[in-house]
């Protein structure tokens, strides 16, 4: 039998007064962009960083297992120490998710594509031409006339030839498989239940697409859809139940928010850079006991393969480290979701560079904080989802297993 | 599926005479008082330790899971090779072993706390005003006056208000919730089973629980008690079974005699002290294949908070090791079942230095033992349970897995 930790930190768990702050800088670890040469986070300078460093303990995460590479959404589960190969989220649940979209219990959120089809219903193109935003977000936002007896229906626009389709109504489920056929020159496919309790999302999936095929009829590109990654909300364990803490989320962007929100997290404040986040932070210092702070832009400058850029984003992070040492909590961790190499353009597998600082984290011999020293930190290499185990034991919130 | 280690070395074990012999020095792990201070192994000097790791491959021993401090019984277990989170001792039966009460299959221990309740059967005090092992002693061991058909009854003095009972007969099973209510101001609880297998413990208990009510009434203090954690002797597969070994333990307390016998060793000589210890050591040598030498004192001098205590421990340790070297050892293991910390005064979820010394255990280049070092080790982090597979292979007594 496969433990998960859940099971040990419900029973564990105490309570006391110790703040718990996870910095997370998305996408924080890479490579050096040449042979010999140094990652992003070996060549910015980081003197707070490394004060941090000189007095805790660090290691390298494995986000998911060795050499998997996650997105934003196992990503982060991991961190939050739900394990991500036993909580998967639906891409159209995670979709919705990105743009902000609260999903109730029993909604199914589907991710569609625009796409052309031909007089006889063939696809002649799977995503409209990439129909760009400013012509397809109209489009979405006219089928929000479709009306569907016993449900309610959301259409969201999302970028270019994508959108989101929300069902909220009794008696729905998420076992549907894509419509989408993944060729052109044939028809979209039916939905098809996998399991009986989907049946009525194929009915009502049915109507939607019926509906949106006249409403659409006459476009020159977008004349049809197709719906991928049909998903109920998942259903995760809170935080305040899995590990007894108040906790609360400051992130800029909506993908993280939502993340967070899925597993009980309050968003707090409404911060649009670094230091408003720690505004944020400063501000509600005494309603919770534990804080994800999402830095987004470490992953970002990665996925453009921007060194130079990912660089500077790691030095404006540095920077802001005093305003976290000023509120001096009783444990500390800067980590990321996953490495995004400059090199490769991309998330990746490669264990991230993560310190934690607390007054019992047993601090290695390490004064610096990067991919080459985090190899030889106390803290080993451990999968991502025991972090949260470490924070809670570091912070004396975790009660003696057995006796 | 998880696996278990033992589906693989019930079928890979193999016969030699090579002797193994795992001392544990229990607690070993700690912490430095200050920061930028060193932990108590660090401190100790330890000439005899160090020259077993120039010899040998070290490593951090992750009790149960990164972050989960464990008590004695998963600790042990874990050292063992027995999965902590698969094999659970319930309270009670981790109780009477550590009082040294032999346990048969079969046999339904509880941990009774005596009480205090008022004329209409109100806990006014759930540990009878912490009764004194001089006044409660003799009140339990008055209890065994009570006598209940078909079952035979035990009942062991603890410290304080803690006894134990333990019942043998048929169909006895340990499913029944505590009746300890963990307030006061109302009446204990009754015995519930929570299986149908249950039912007759829980006739017996309320038997028990009659007779004792009316054999203390008039007691000052201890006029009742609570029953809490019921558990049956657990089912763990002996060392003989899961890794073809004669096993021995040489333990001073009786709480590591009684988890050894749990796993099939035997209780080797009646050594009160280390030196004695390493005299049934020598004096058994050629009737065992592996010994289980247990060391109690770091851990009671790190639960005390007693630093310099700890070091001297650590210090009387490091000098009995020329002993064990005169013994040849195939397989020299170094642990301890977690990290005692002087600084938390506590059992601790920090990695346990870890060393195994053998003609082909692959040495690191490390020249001393102690919680630096062994996060470069040779072994690397590993979960406790492994550390049997790895002093079985080095002692070459594992055969090859899959052709």
């Amino acid at each position: 039998m496969a433990h998960d930790v859940h099971d040990l930190t419900r029973d564990l768990q105490t309570s006391n007064d110790a703040k718990i702050v996870m910095l997370v800088a998305d996408g924080l670890g890479g490579l050096p962009m040449d042979p010999g040469g140094k990652t992003e986070l070996e060549t910015a300078a980081t003197p707070h960083l490394d004060q941090l460093a000189a007095r805790g303990v660090q290691g390298g995460s494995i986000p998911v297992l060795p050499g998997i590479s996650p997105g934003s959404g196992p990503g982060h589960l991991g961190l939050f120490g739900y394990d991500p190969l036993k909580y998967l989220i639906g891409r159209g649940a995670l979709e919705a998710t990105g743009i902000g979209f609260e999903l109730q219990d029993g909604d199914v959120a589907i991710r569609c594509n625009f796409c052309s089809v031909d007089e006889s219903g063939l696809i002649t193109d799977r995503r409209a031409g990439r129909i760009p935003t400013e012509e397809s977000a109209p489009l979405a936002i006219s089928l929000r006339a479709i009306s569907i007896d016993g449900v309610e229906v959301f259409v969201e626009p999302v970028k270019e030839h994508r959108f989101v389709v929300v069902f909220r109504g009794e008696g729905l489920e998420g076992n549907v498989r894509d419509t989408d056929p993944q060729a052109v020159g044939v028809a979209p496919l039916d939905p098809v239940a996998d399991d009986s309790g989907s049946a009525r999302t194929v009915e009502v999936a049915n109507e939607f697409l019926r509906q949106a095929r006249e409403l659409l009829a006459g476009q020159p590109k977008a004349n049809f859809h197709t719906m991928r990654g049909f998903a109920a909300k998942p259903h995760l364990p809170s935080y305040r139940e899995v590990y007894g803490l108040r906790a609360a989320a400051i992130a800029v962007y909506p993908m993280y928010k939502g993340l967070a929100r899925l597993v009980g997290m309050d968003i707090v404040g409404d911060a649009q850079t670094l230091d408003e986040q720690f505004d944020a932070l400063a501000e509600h210092w005494d309603d919770y006991d534990f804080f994800f702070i999402h830095f987004k832009y470490t992953d970002s400058t990665g996925e453009d393969g921007d060194f130079d850029g990912k660089v500077q984003r790691i030095e404006q992070l540095d920077a802001i480290i005093p305003r976290l040492n000023e509120l001096n909590p009783a444990v500390t961790i800067v980590t990321g979701d996953h490495s995004t190499p400059s090199y490769l353009k991309n998330h990746s597998w490669h264990p991230v560079p993560t310190l934690l600082v607390s007054d019992c984290c047993r601090p290695d011999p390490l004064t610096a904080f990067n991919e080459s020293t985090c190899i030889a930190g106390g803290l080993g290499q451990f999968e991502a989802k025991y972090l949260m185990t470490l924070a809670l034991s570091n912070a004396g919130r975790l009660g003696k297993f057995g006796a």
